[in-house]
């Protein structure tokens, strides 16, 4: 069986990421994908452990260094509980959020050195890094409006400072400037249906063997 | 104020870290010496909820490169929060268990890669490393029969096959041949009182400026 195909879905707060996750997984299954989607920190039960150590509680509560850590933890039960599995039995898996995230929040944002994030990620993720990731861009204020508006527990890195998420914008723009093969920056300003449809382009252009054109 | 010193007790099950880290504590108190005894994985609020995760349930509960994560996240917690500011504060720390654990456990025993569990080391523990380490040591057999006898619910460790807990031992030797001016090898097949005795006198030789010989 042909291995499935692995796309991450980054950006800051707000950005609409789940949303549109959710309804790329609907728009894949009509056309005759086998679809997981899934998420990050967590995805697999030892993974939603760690990641309830990390949503919740003060912004303070885990120094940068250590959160990196526990990021990386949670994203190597998922890798070798959830993702690996799956792409080998042909599914295409969408994650909400992957490694990027981490080079972005705690690198970019806290200032973790990111040499040593970037040989975490060499070392924990290896060859299954994604074939596609799609980052949602749109100005910090607004998707932090955005995010405010869904409000629930688990608020911790929407509390930190409006500087952290511009720096973490800033972070996620420069991984797509540095691979823009795997990378492409969607503007996440436009209507839900606006974004999907462009979600949708990018899609069928990464993976044209495999997919029809977006309607 | 002169910074505190900072002891580490290492060794596989049974060996009688943690009885004769308390012994040794109340001896250092009473030469005057504010000291913190301390564990990990745990030993702050954050790593003994880590912990929690690591010591409990199933022996394939995690892969071992999630576990070194784990560990590593607790432990830079650990370092940050207890540990650097009771070395600042003047005080002497005894940890059972540190750093060399993960080496053991993780690298000789479950096979993660041994250069990225020492660089994992140098970002996470930098400068902060024990000035003393103290490595009970008893022959495989012995050490499963003596903590079989105090079975409590965290058997995770205890659990795994006796060829694990003899490359654990190997792997303890192999990090005093290598560090021998920070590593002591303590026989721990003798009497309490006289592996107490033994640990007096490698403090003394190791802190004679400041330190009484042991009585």
């Amino acid at each position: 069986m042909a291995r499935g195909r692995f796309i991450t879905f980054e950006g800051g707060e707000g950005a609409g990421k789940s949303t549109q996750a959710k309804r790329l997984a609907t728009w894949l299954e009509g056309q005759g994908r086998n679809v997981l989607l899934t998420r990050e920190p967590g995805g697999s039960p030892g993974a939603e452990e760690i990641r309830k150590l990390l949503v919740q509680g003060a912004t303070d509560r885990w120094d940068p260094m250590t959160e990196t850590l526990l990021h990386f933890a949670a994203r190597r039960d998922h890798l070798e509980r959830v993702i690996r599995p799956a792409l080998a039995a042909g599914q295409w898996v969408l994650s909400d959020r992957f490694a990027d995230s981490t080079l972005a929040y705690q690198g970019y944002g806290h200032g973790v050195d990111r040499d040593f994030i970037a040989l975490l990620e060499k070392a924990v993720v290896g060859s299954q890094r994604p074939d596609l990731t799609l980052i949602l861009d749109l100005p910090v204020a607004q998707g932090l409006e955005r995010a405010g508006a869904r409000r629930g527990p688990e608020t911790r890195y929407e509390d930190m400072a409006q500087a952290f998420h511009e720096r973490l914008r800033q972070g996620f723009l420069a991984i797509a400037a540095q691979e823009p093969r795997r990378c492409r920056v969607i503007d996440a300003t436009a209507s839900l249906d606006a974004v999907q449809a462009k979600l949708r382009a990018a899609m069928t252009e990464a993976f044209p063997a495999e997919l029809r054109q977006a309607p």
